[in-house]
């Protein structure tokens, strides 16, 4: 058999009763807003779930120990898969988002913590729908932190620095017990961050509600917004401080808060990727505030770097929430905001894109490139933080970030055939695929993903999934050598 | 001293007295068509630069052997910026564009054999100065022939199958002999090529001077055309179908013809990059014209294969004739066009972009690396026309290609501060890089580029000569490394 079919359908039982657990928070906030109608289709869906996963885990007996990488793949990438269709049901029960495919959109967009809408009016949606909406996101960006951790050594990026995981071999069964240790650290983080958060947007004086939800978006860099005009409807410059900072937080590499804790400054501060991703945000702040201010789009310089920062610290974490609307700015601006979106965070973060360790690494290829044009016998290593970098990471990288453009060309192409401009069509490809959310134009900050067809629907839902899982673990699943292990 | 700067000089000279012979049928042309004051421009230009040169050849003593590849990158970028700025004299001193970085752009657009103007009125100008913005495509595209096989060897892609030339070493000077012998078949390549198309051109009925225009045009890859209309101005198949041939013949790789020479038709039709090329000339042609049918922008499917054959035939060939307004085409169409900028045609052909031999090299460096996920410790070695391709050449290839979306990043970001919108200034930017001609929108095929400012003309003229000089040549020269040969 090529693929351990019985570990997959047990997990499957696991994951089911997960979701189903997951949903209860969001049953309760029905319940405390006196939603009965939501309560209901939140119990509709959570009953049966519970009941199902239940009868599925007693009944498969597996051995997990002799998982291999290629179980793994198959794994995340259904994983992935049956949440996003089971987070859908809710939507669709409730009659909020009666067609299937656009809940399925809209729960991809949540669990990949991109968080591009189909919704005209997300005011419209009782508030325990829209906890769960944002909720996804929170256990997306959790999802992400142990993927990272688990697979990203395996996909070649090796952001992996306590507790000594190897380069993963071809047994995926034996990482398990050495990433538990690991991820419970990190889920600490993840859980004080969204704590300290909540407080600190509950202090300046928002909603208990609302704090949450605009925590969920930010700590796992989702960008959904319980209002139409996203962060812009508060129109408070505390509360978009206290979210751009928190967007910073979750897109740096959360391996570095080991450091942090272990007080190992030193180490922190001198990472050559938080330091190129800091460089990045501080930059494109400084450029985007000048061009707004020269051209008059805000009054004065200080109103331009307050737009400027927050829109920077959200596009390139990959959150997309948006404090004004960007889609007017000049071009310069925006064609800044583009680049980051292909930039992404740090690995090991809950942001997508490339990733800031990818970019660094192109940045030193290049120069060793140009190096070689006028040394052709000098022999350069690629370093990363003082090591050097091995070849094949080098090709891994590369390989990555040819396929990321490859799978941009494609997703572009096949999305064209709607017809929308190729503004639209480009940058709701581009903000997909690196889970931002908002692109420019038809799919601007004050617009949302209703526009397309069902098939594109689906398209930007792969293409939202492809991203997130880092492509490999989807594509692999498309090519004949998966399953002809023997090829 | 870093360079040689007296060979430089020398070089010089006798690159300005090539350069003043060069006008001289374009000198005849002004006077068979009875345009003194268009001859009276040329011949202000050509005795002075015939006696500045003879001045500078005749005092300057050199000796060529002992020339370094560092030289040979030199003497490259300078030659084209020169050449550009001479033959930019004629369209000042005549008055027709009176601002001479216009003149500059129109003239470095021409020996780049890109073909984009900054004319609003083409038909305006006097036959004689048609016939010299012409006739710089086709020096253009002589250059760029012998570039190809002198620097791309040294450049990380060897087309070179002709004379045996190894990949250069340290000595530029030893290279030059064995380029004559080579360059001399290349040339009658060129040669014969010209004339076959002004004859069967000429044989459709088109006049003897249209059609050295349109030969110009289509065997330098350029695409300048003598009507604001291009080619759509004769709406004439047998034209269309002629220049889109000699346009596909002018992409292909000049030494596969030493194969046609030999009649070694094996090696000829086995070629790998050629097969590729013709497969997506083959593939566009057939998706853009059923976009364009089953869209009703023609009315019959002929009518669709007519139009899409000759746009995709121009565009990847980075020609820019234009035998429809393709702007208005659906997103679809416009879409693979845009993508075909960037690909551009065969290596050591008279086209721009990134070639098909390095498309071909990342697509099966790509499916390497999907390999390489599911066996890590597979050694797969990367095969073009059944031979391993050395890693050297892989990382320069990989480099160049990273190299080419930086520049086309950097000219975008650069470009967006004109404030045009994201599809002109990201279009005017990959067809200067890509020595294509049109873009779209503002910068579409019945548009010109005089919208954009003095800065930005200069800007796009630099990024014409970066693409049409594979990159390295010129980003070498703004290297620290460059000019401290001893670190």
């Amino acid at each position: 058999m090529v693929l351990n079919y019985k570990a997959i359908m047990k997990l499957s039982g696991i994951i089911i009763i997960i979701l189903g657990g997951a949903m209860i928070p969001s049953l309760l906030v029905s319940y405390y807003y006196d939603e009965t109608d939501t309560a209901n289709s939140f119990l509709l869906s959570i009953v049966p779930m519970l009941i199902i996963g239940g009868i599925i885990i007693r009944t498969v007996k597996v051995d997990f120990t002799h998982l291999k990488i290629r179980d793994g793949y198959a794994i995340v990438a259904l994983c992935w898969t049956l949440v996003s269709a089971l987070g859908a049901i809710p939507f669709v029960i409730s009659g909020y988002i009666p067609n299937f495919i656009d809940a399925f959109f809209e729960a991809v967009s949540g669990f990949t913590t991109t968080g591009c809408s189909i919704l005209t009016d997300i005011e419209a949606l009782p508030k325990g729908l829209l906890f769960w909406r944002s909720f996804t996101h929170w256990i997306g960006g959790m999802g992400i932190i142990i993927f990272a951790i688990a697979l990203l050594p395996a996909l070649g990026i090796s952001g992996q620095k306590i507790a000594g995981v190897e380069t993963a071999g071809q047994t995926f069964g034996k990482l398990v017990p050495k990433l538990t240790q690991s991820s419970k650290i990190l889920y600490l983080i993840y859980f004080v961050m969204t704590i300290l958060e909540i407080l600190l947007l509950a202090l300046g004086g928002m909603g208990l509600y609302d704090a949450m939800i605009n925590t969920f978006g930010s700590v796992g860099t989702g960008g959904y917004s319980n209002y139409n005009a996203s962060i812009a409807h508060y129109d408070n410059v505390y509360f978009e401080i206290v979210i751009a900072l928190f967007m910073i937080l979750a897109g740096t590499n959360f391996t570095l808060y080991y450091f942090v804790i272990r007080k190992r400054w030193k180490e922190f501060i001198s990472d050559s990727e938080l330091r190129l991703y800091l460089l990045i945000i501080l930059s494109a702040t400084m450029l985007i505030a000048f061009n707004l201010w020269l051209s008059n789009s805000y009054d004065t310089m200080g109103e331009s770097l307050r737009f400027s920062f927050f829109q920077t610290a959200s596009v390139i974490t990959t959150t997309g929430f948006a404090s004004a609307n960007f889609d007017l700015w000049p071009t310069f601006s925006k064609m800044i905001l583009f680049v980051l979106m292909f930039i992404g965070g740090c690995s090991s973060s809950t942001s997508g894109g490339i990733k800031v360790m990818r970019i660094l690494l192109l940045l030193k290829y290049i120069k060793r490139g140009i190096s070689i044009r006028l040394h052709p016998r000098a022999v350069i290593s690629i370093k990363i933080n003082d090591k050097s970098v091995p070849s094949d990471t080098v090709s891994a990288v590369i390989n990555f970030t040819f396929l990321y453009f490859a799978v941009f060309l494609i997703g572009t192409l096949l999305l064209s055939l709607d017809n929308f401009d190729l503004i639209t069509t480009t940058s709701a490809t581009a903000a997909c695929l690196g889970n931002v959310g908002p692109g420019f134009n038809l799919v601007g900050p004050v617009m949302n993903y209703s526009i397309f067809s069902d098939l594109s629907t689906l398209l930007l839902s792969f293409l939202m999934l492809i991203g997130r899982l880092e492509l490999f673990t989807i594509i692999l699943l498309f090519t004949r050598q998966f399953w002809n292990p023997d090829k």
